[in-house]
C-alpha cells in the first residue's frame, strides 16, 4: 500500500522531455505537429517502450501507450494528457499527465506489479489549439464528435493542413484505435489557476468542468474627428465599451463561482484622433452551476442594451458557443480523494475552469481529475510553473488511483460520502 | 458693396473637383501626392489661370495662385486650403477653401474689379497626412517649422517617399515661394463638428485653435487563462481599461469646455480566453482654455493612476505631444463677424477643436478662419456634406473679407468690439 513513484526519475523525465521546444526563458514552444512536437513524441515512444508499453497510433496521430495486464477481458484503465503546448508556453501544461504515467509504468516494472487490467497511457493531439483551431482535435475525434476530414482540412497560417503535416511527421496512423468500454479515466493536469497554492492544498479533485458560453459584440458608435466634436454630442464605441467592460467584470465579482471576461477588443478605425465608430470585443462567460451562469449572462445581455444606450451607441449580441458543463464520475472523484488522504496530502473539491480533453473522454468513459499547484496561478506562459514536491504528489495520487482501479475486479468503487 | 459669388458656378467648380478620386458613395479619395491629387492639381492650374491668376510652385509642392493687385508694393492677402483628403474621405475638407478663392478671382475678373494688394490663394501640400505623416506638410514647411530634406523622407506604406512622389507627380518646384509679410491670410473650411447645425448659425468664426495634449498609456496586468482565474485573483489590463476609459469620458464631460478622447486600444494578447496582461492606449485631450486643458490632465493622470491600482494593475503614463493653442487675430475675427452681418448672415464665437494649415500661417501672419456647417457634424467620412446654400454663404463672406483687406491702405482694420 501507499507505494509511491521515483521523484528524481520523474523530475529527469520531465526536465529531458521540456527541452523539446524549450526556450531561452524556461518555457515550451511545441506546437502541435511541429518537428518539437515529432522530435517529443519520438521521445515519449523510445522511453514508453523501455518501460514495456506496445505502442498505438491512430488516424489523428493519438499515441496510446498500453501496459498489459492479467486479464484482457477486462476494460482498461486509461490515463494521459497531450504534449503540445502553447506558443511559448509552459513545460508542465499537458505533458506532465504524459510524464506521471510512464513514470507510473516504470514504478510497476520496477517493483514487478502486473495491474489486473491494461494500463493505457495516453497522448492526444492538438489540445491547444494554437496552431489548429479547434483544439482538443484528437480526443474529440475519438470521442466521435469531431469529423476526421475536417480535421485533417484545418490550416495553420502558413496554410499548412493538419492532415498533411501529421503525415509529414509519420504520426498519420494506418487505423483507429478503441479500448472501448474503459474502466475508468484520469487525467493529471497542473490546475493553471491559484485556488490551490492560495489555500495551501497540495490536490485539486474538480467536480468536473465548468459549462462556458461565449459572445460576439458589435457596437456601433458614429465616428467622427474627436477636436470639433463637443462631449455632449458624441455617440463613441470606445465609452460604450467601457461601460460594458466595467460591467461585465463587475457582474462576475458578485455572482457566485462565475467568471465573466473580455478577451478580445477591436475598435474601428483604432485612430488616435478619430472617435471610435465601432467596437468589436468577445465575452467568456464560465460557472459550474449553469443557472447561475445564464443568470450571469441574462444579466450581461441586459446591461449591454443598457449601456449602448446610454452611449448613444447600438449594440448587437451574438451568443457564438455554448457548452454544458462536464460532471464527473462521483466514485472516481472520491477515490482520488481518499488515495490522496492515504498518502497523507491535503485535497480539495473544486471545478476545472479551464477544458481539457477529459472533456470528451467522460463523456462515455468514467472519468475523474488529479490538479496540482501552479506557482502564482500562471499558465499558458513560459513562467508556468509547479514545484517538484507537487509534479511528485500528484503522480503519487494517480499511482494509488490507477493501481486501485487496475486491480478492482468489482464495477466501480463505491463511493466514500465522508469526503464530499 | 455686398458682392456676392456666383453660386451656380461654385457648385459647379465643387462638383467638377469632386470627381478626382471620387468614391461611388459620394466620398472621395484624394491621398497626397497621387495621381488623384495630381490630375485635381492639373485642373485647379487650368482653372486658375482662366482666372487671371500667375502660378508658382514651391519646392515642397505647394501652389500659389497670385492674382496681382494695384499696388505691387503692398504686403498680400492669402487664402486657401488643402485639395488632399482622407482616406474614403469627403467632398468638401479642405477643397472647398481653394475653390472658394476660385470663384473670387472669377468673381472679380467678372467685375473688372482689380484689388489694390495682390490676393493669394494657396494649396497647401498633405494637410491630411493619411499617406505620410505628420501632415501639414506644407504649411509647416512654408512657416520654416518642418524640415524640407526629414519631410522629403517621409514614406508611405508602400516604402515610396513624399520627395520621389512629388517629383513623380511634376509638382516638386525648383525654388521656393515667400510673399511675406503678408497683410493678411483666411482659411475657409467646413466645421467639421456638429455646433453650428445644432445652434442654427450660418457662419462660425474660430477664435483660433484649441491647444492639444497627446498621451500614450501604457497598463501592465497579468496575462491568465480566463477559466481557471477567479474574479477576485485577476490582475485584468483590461478591465483597468474600462475603468479609465470611463473616467476620462466623464472627466471630459464635466469640463468646461475641453473634449478628452481615447481613440486607440491595443490589448495584448487580444485572445478570447486569455486575460489581457496588457493595453496600450491613447488619450487626446484639447481644449481653448489652456489652464482648464491641464487641470484635466492632471485629474486624468492622477485617476490613471488611481484605477491602475484599484484594478491590481500599473500604469505609465507618457506625454507624447503637447501643442499650444493658436489665438488668431482679433481685427481679422472681427471683420469676419461684420461682414456675415452685412450678408444678412448669423455668425458664431467659437473654437477650432481641429488643427489647420492656419496655425501655421498665424505664426507670423494676421489670420481667421472662416466655418460653414457640416451636416450631422460629420466629416473625414464619405457622408460629410455642407448644403449648397452654406457653401456660398462662407464663399460670400470669405470674398468680402478679402476685398475689405485686399482694398485696404491701413495697417489692420479697426476693431469692431460690439461683435464680441
Amino acid at each position: 500500500m501507499n507505494m509511491r513513484t521515483n521523484r528524481d526519475r520523474l523530475q529527469k523525465l520531465l526536465t529531458e522531455i521540456a527541452a523539446f521546444g524549450g526556450t531561452d526563458r524556461g518555457g515550451v514552444s511545441r506546437l502541435a505537429l511541429t518537428d518539437e512536437d515529432r522530435d517529443a513524441r519520438d521521445q515519449l515512444k523510445r522511453w514508453f517502450a523501455e518501460a514495456g508499453a506496445e505502442i498505438k497510433v491512430d488516424t489523428i496521430g493519438n499515441m496510446f501507450f498500453i501496459l498489459r495486464g492479467k486479464q484482457l477481458h477486462l476494460p482498461p484503465v486509461m490515463t494521459g494528457s497531450h504534449c503540445d503546448s502553447q506558443p511559448e508556453g509552459g513545460r508542465f501544461d499537458g505533458i506532465l499527465g504524459i510524464i506521471a504515467g510512464l513514470e507510473i509504468m516504470y514504478t510497476l516494472r520496477d517493483a514487478g506489479i502486473q495491474l489486473e487490467r491494461d494500463l493505457i497511457v495516453v497522448n492526444w493531439t492538438n489540445e491547444e489549439g494554437s496552431r489548429f483551431t479547434p483544439g482538443t482535435t484528437g480526443s474529440g475525434y475519438f470521442a466521435g464528435k469531431l469529423d476526421r476530414d475536417k480535421m485533417y482540412a484545418l490550416t495553420d497560417r502558413n496554410g499548412l493542413t493538419l492532415g498533411d503535416e501529421l503525415e509529414r511527421i509519420g504520426y498519420k496512423g494506418q487505423e483507429d484505435f478503441d479500448p472501448r468500454p474503459m474502466y475508468a479515466n484520469f487525467e493529471y493536469h497542473i490546475e493553471q489557476g491559484p485556488v490551490l497554492e492560495q489555500r495551501g492544498i497540495r490536490i485539486g479533485v474538480p467536480k468536473g468542468i465548468v459549462c462556458l458560453r461565449w459572445y460576439d459584440i458589435e457596437v456601433q458608435g458614429v465616428p467622427n474627428h474627436v477636436g470639433p466634436t463637443p462631449m455632449n454630442a458624441r455617440q463613441d464605441a470606445l465609452y460604450a465599451f467601457a461601460l460594458m467592460g466595467k460591467r461585465i467584470y463587475e457582474l462576475g465579482l458578485a455572482a457566485d463561482n462565475v467568471v465573466a471576461s473580455v478577451g478580445e477588443v477591436h475598435p474601428t478605425p483604432n485612430s488616435r484622433n478619430v472617435i471610435a465608430g465601432h467596437v468589436h470585443f468577445t465575452i467568456d462567460i464560465r460557472g459550474w452551476n449553469e443557472q447561475e451562469t445564464d443568470r450571469v449572462c441574462q444579466e450581461v445581455e441586459r446591461s449591454l442594451i443598457e449601456l449602448a444606450k446610454e452611449a448613444g451607441c447600438e449594440v448587437a449580441i451574438n451568443k457564438v458557443w455554448e457548452v454544458d458543463r462536464a460532471p464527473f464520475d462521483e466514485s472516481l472523484i472520491a477515490l482520488v480523494h481518499s488515495t490522496a488522504r492515504d498518502l497523507g496530502l491535503t485535497s480539495l473539491d473544486m471545478v476545472s475552469g479551464a477544458s481539457h480533453d477529459t472533456i470528451y473522454i467522460n463523456k462515455d468513459t468514467p472519468s475523474a481529475m488529479i490538479f496540482v499547484p501552479s506557482i502564482g496561478g500562471r499558465s499558458h506562459a513560459e513562467v508556468e510553473c509547479t514545484s517538484w514536491e507537487d509534479c511528485a504528489a500528484g503522480a503519487d495520487v494517480l499511482l494509488g488511483a490507477v493501481i486501485k482501479t487496475g486491480n478492482s475486479l468489482n464495477e466501480l468503487p463505491a463511493i466514500d460520502r465522508s469526503l464530499y
